[in-house]
């Protein structure tokens, strides 16, 4: 158990430089980091210091062969400046089921905890208060072991840092159902929050965008029949009144956001189908009207309503309608994140 | 085109700490390193400066969403001093088709060459000349621009370093054919050298250790039926006196010793067939003794025997023989790596 955890505070502050009306997503940090070393066949104190260049051997195995894990969280401040997070254990549950796979030590749960918490108070300054803004934290695992060889690294480093933001998309966004490419094989690591699925998801996404569209629709890379993930989101389908997702598995991400949205959706008496998707069935209900909405979910954007999707050389439009699932969801939601409604889960985590 | 490449000296050696005569793979480090950097939408003049430790801030994506990519390639040293690559230019092209993948800017052939050129003529005392032995080579290219945003960055480092290195494997290699793992996905990342591909194959390739392997024969992620890699080399099997391999696909790297030892073997009346083979094809060949050899292709390693295999609960050994296609090709493709033998091929490029 850690009890006190060091703090080496920084001499100059940058937060008079930030300006917090005006925020975009994840590119200014904030004046700590906490930083913990796994050396000598276990994980060290973890440490809150001032936010600084991480200094690397060329041969750190971060740097050829992807040996990294990561999460996504954020903190919001309520009026009263109470600060609140949202499912953290989850975060650091699901951190170390991506980094087993990934043949990255697991991480005691206090230190990511006690760590999170030290590193928050010390930065409770730079958790923004606006309506839509949080602070989004990025914890992440990296290989800083040395050697050409490919081979889990003997040393790695446990990062937080963390970035006051506004919200994540901003516009219309419309989707391409990907028939071509995909991020993860069965068998494979997209369960996993691993840093190289993300790097096979940008070229991709880079295509699809010269056509005109935001965002990949990843499916199933044997047949591309069955939807599986939006962009870097999990993806909700309400056909009719029904609010459809695929079900988890080793090729899916198992999104904190998509799993709270099925049990609020639930118990506002929401009927949930979690079951494979066929993109056939999603086409089949654009064309006869009763798809209503797609959206993805997850921790950056929180809800982000899809206006449209193409496939297979056809574009669909989704209906413009006032009363959506993902409007009423997405308040649902974020009420409980922000300590704006009660909270029957028990999802919501004081600092 | 690129002229004069700046050279930056170091001020003290290390060379006489290294034991020539007992080197490890991959794990010594010479003098120099390439470094290169992308900017402001194009890529900067290569330097050779003194191997030191590359510092980036921990928003530095190659921390967070793995975009980053690496080659593999070996200088060996003649009796007469004489410095020899092997199809460099095919590590380059390769590279590039890696990068474009991983939505990494590509990188001019000139850099890369002239780069190289440059590194290895300052540290050209580094490069072994006892048998087996040689300067193992690591160009890489990663992302080093900034932010917690899954998308494309806008800066990156390509590097070269290079390590003098003994042999790859010692011992006898008994692999794993995998039945529930793999490494890779129909329309993803396979075909590239993406570090991420590396990450993730260290958990099932630590599980086959486990139980007593040291290797793992990855499969298609769909069927687990086919045969397509052997850890991190392409894989041959020996049925009577036929070499079998797959053909390569999104999922399989194009290996530059494969194609050689294909074009080699071939040249050298050796039947050769480059189709898709089935696991059950290997164990029935196994179980009737017509499977004679496998053996993984790959720089590092050259050819890799394999000893035997182990499938659904089952080990299948195989015979040990003293005239192998794996001895015999092995012994061929050093001689002209190393100039010992005519190069029929044009495959041998001298410094
Ligand atoms: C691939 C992928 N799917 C889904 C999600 C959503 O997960 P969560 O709701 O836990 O943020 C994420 C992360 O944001 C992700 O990276
Ligand atoms: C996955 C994989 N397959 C095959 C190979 C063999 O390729 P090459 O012969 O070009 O080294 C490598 C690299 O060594 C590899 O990483």
């Amino acid at each position: 158990m850690i009890n006190d955890i060091e703090v080496i505070k920084t001499k100059s502050s940058k937060i008079n430089e930030v300006d917090f009306d005006n925020l975009k997503f994840g590119s200014v940090f904030s004046d700590h980091m906490l930083v913990c070393d796994y050396k000598n066949g276990k994980w060290q104190a973890p440490k809150v210091m001032p936010y600084q260049g991480i200094t690397l051997d060329p041969s750190a195995k971060i740097f050829h062969y992807g040996q990294s894990v990561f999460e996504g969280m954020k903190a919001y401040k309520d009026a009263e400046d109470n600060v609140w997070l949202f499912r953290p254990l989850d975060n650091c549950k699901r951190l170390n089921i991506s980094s087993k796979r990934l043949a990255i030590p697991e991480l005691p749960e206090d230190y990511f905890m006690e760590g999170l918490k030290a590193l928050l108070e010390v930065d409770k300054d730079w958790i923004p208060k606006k309506d839509g803004s949080s602070l989004y934290i990025r914890p992440f695992v990296f290989a800083s072991g040395e050697g050409f060889h490919a081979s889990p690294a003997d040393e790695y480093k446990f990062l937080i840092c963390t970035a006051p933001s506004g919200s994540y998309f901003s516009g219309e966004v419309k989707v391409l159902i990907e028939e071509k490419y995909s991020r993860s094989a069965n068998g494979g690591v997209g369960f996993a929050k691993a840093g190289g699925n993300y790097a096979g998801q940008f070229y991709p996404t880079q295509l699809a965008k010269e056509k005109g569209y935001q965002q990949v629709i990843w499916t199933d890379d044997n047949t591309h029949e069955y939807i599986e993930e939006a962009g870097a989101m999990n993806i909700f389908v309400r056909i009719n009144d029904t609010l459809i997702t695929g079900p988890t598995s080793d090729r899916i991400l198992d999104g904190i956001t998509r799993k709270s949205i099925i049990e609020l959706a639930k118990a506002e008496g929401i009927n949930v189908d979690v079951r494979k998707l066929r993109v056939d069935e999603v086409v089949e209900a654009a064309k006869n009207g009763s798809l209503k909405e797609m959206f993805g979910a997850g921790t950056a954007a929180v809800i982000s309503p899809i206006a449209g999707f193409g496939y297979k050389g056809e574009d669909y439009d989704l209906p413009k309608m006032d009363d959506t699932y993902a409007n009423f969801l997405k308040k649902r939601i974020t009420d409980i994140q922000t300590n704006k409604a009660e909270d029957p889960f028990g999802w919501r985590y004081k600092l």
